[in-house]
């Protein structure tokens, strides 16, 4: 069978099903793990965007490498961890210019500074074909500040933050990832599952429920939509960025009153909660799918 | 100025000089940080092969996937560190046969296995170009063992493990990284500087000699040569993954002595020594350079 028949997701989960001994640390957002005498956690991702899938290739290169970083430190996002180290790995035809290179990783450096993350080191290889940026990040989070996609509980409020949808037209190149929202949600909050939308909820919101073993119900009526977008884009266009978290709905008025007052600018909605069901099927669309 | 004339070494060198504060850690072959309250340091590499300039189209997908996973890995035996987990980025034309991409994934776990490294984490992504796999890794090394290219001494030996030249008749998709010659070294010896042999004697020297600030002198006919390669090859060939190190010569009849007990079918070869004069120009031809 071709790779274009195979989704990106069931192929990835097959060969790391046979990954032996690492089972408990994938499939999930960022690989967590040990490292031996911290009393914190390890948090390793790695994440790439490729020229004419991720972004034009008439892109301005600063905001590509802007980009390029964020869509990884966005995963630390996704389960409340503290970036510091970025490695960088950059391939590139050899004719593109040199001042492309140059502004590519200015944007990288600048979206790295933003967060205090450190690019401690970096490869670059010529190749005929599209520009591809992988990016690498190192970090930490506590033991008990960690969120992971399958810890919701049947009930429990489903929240979003942001406005979803139409992120082509402007804001996937210039988003910046929740990982000041996401740190403080976890410092005053008991947050129960959580993950970063970047394949669009219909695409997202399923697999959140399928770790956590439960189904959901939405109220699409109740979907935060980005200016000029519809229900569909907001379920469907992808690369939003924004958090999708379940939380107990005993705590829901007080994160709701605490949350307006920390971030008075961005919205944080309830688009439904999680049920027992656990067919998940649903007549949400699907959301980006690679490969496809 | 295009990248095509522009060396791979300057232009790293210029973009990671303009990175804020990481000057430290950078230009050589691993990174090597700190992770809050642990008493080791972390480290972290990052590294890629190409189609058709690390591996042919027809290259047999397992070995593929082990030269991968090794290259990364032979910059932990640089210097003297012990790898952990890997991150895999596999870049990867749709039209691919999934058949081809698990041979690939069989490689790199067989690699990961060798080490005891566990393979975290995983990203695909489909274009219409070559195929690339970008691996990251990262470990860990003790403070009073890490060696860097830049402690050599005037008047030190300089060995080198192994044999030299002819990779890529075959080595350079089987090699097994020095890892454990390397962490065997440390434990017993006062390495100085230290680097794995990638893109040849004739590159790979001055660069270690330049971080020090040292010149050379080079026996050529001491050069361990590979069945069948000549000494241009010994000095040109590239992907010998073999360690270059300098040492004491008052450590110089232990090593040898002890090395043959412990390493009895690996040669260890002294090759020449480090002298004071700064100018590293010499006869070597140089290595392989990227992007030429």
């Amino acid at each position: 069978m071709k790779l274009s028949r195979v989704g990106e997701d069931a192929l990835l989960a097959s060969l790391l099903r046979e990954l032996p001994g690492s089972r408990k640390l994938i499939g999930d957002d960022c690989a967590v793990v040990e490292f031996m005498g911290a009393s914190n956690l390890l948090v390793l991702k790695t994440d790439c965007v490729v020229e004419r899938i991720h972004f034009a290739s008439s892109t301005n290169p600063e905001l590509t490498g802007w980009k390029a970083m964020m869509r990884s430190l966005s995963d630390f996002a996704a389960i409340s961890a503290v970036p510091e180290f970025a490695l960088v790995t950059l391939i590139v035809p050899a004719a593109r210019l040199t001042s492309w290179v140059r502004a590519l990783y200015r944007g990288l450096k600048r979206a790295a500074r933003k967060f205090d993350v450190q690019i401690v080191g970096g490869e670059t290889s010529a190749v005929r074909g599209p520009v591809v940026i992988s990016v690498s990040i190192c970090g930490f989070v506590e033991r008990n500040r960690s969120v992971s996609r399958s810890g919701a509980k049947k009930g429990d409020d489903l929240f979003v933050t942001g406005r979803l949808g139409g992120s082509l037209r402007r804001k996937h190149l210039r988003f910046v990832p929740r990982i000041e929202e996401s740190r403080w949600l976890t410092k005053n909050f008991r947050v129960h599952a959580m993950m970063d939308l970047s394949d669009g909820l219909g695409a997202d919101l399923p697999r959140l429920a399928k770790a956590s073993k439960l189904g959901f119900r939405i109220d699409k009526k109740a979907l935060p939509l980005s200016s000029g977008a519809t229900i569909n884009n907001a379920i469907s266009d992808g690369e939003d960025y924004e958090l999708l978290f379940a939380i107990s709905p005993r705590e829901r008025s007080r994160v709701q009153r605490q949350w307006k007052k920390k971030f008075p600018r961005l919205p944080l909605t309830r688009i439904g909660s999680f049920t027992q069901q656990l067919n998940t099927s649903t007549t949400l669309p699907r959301g980006y799918i690679h490969f496809k």
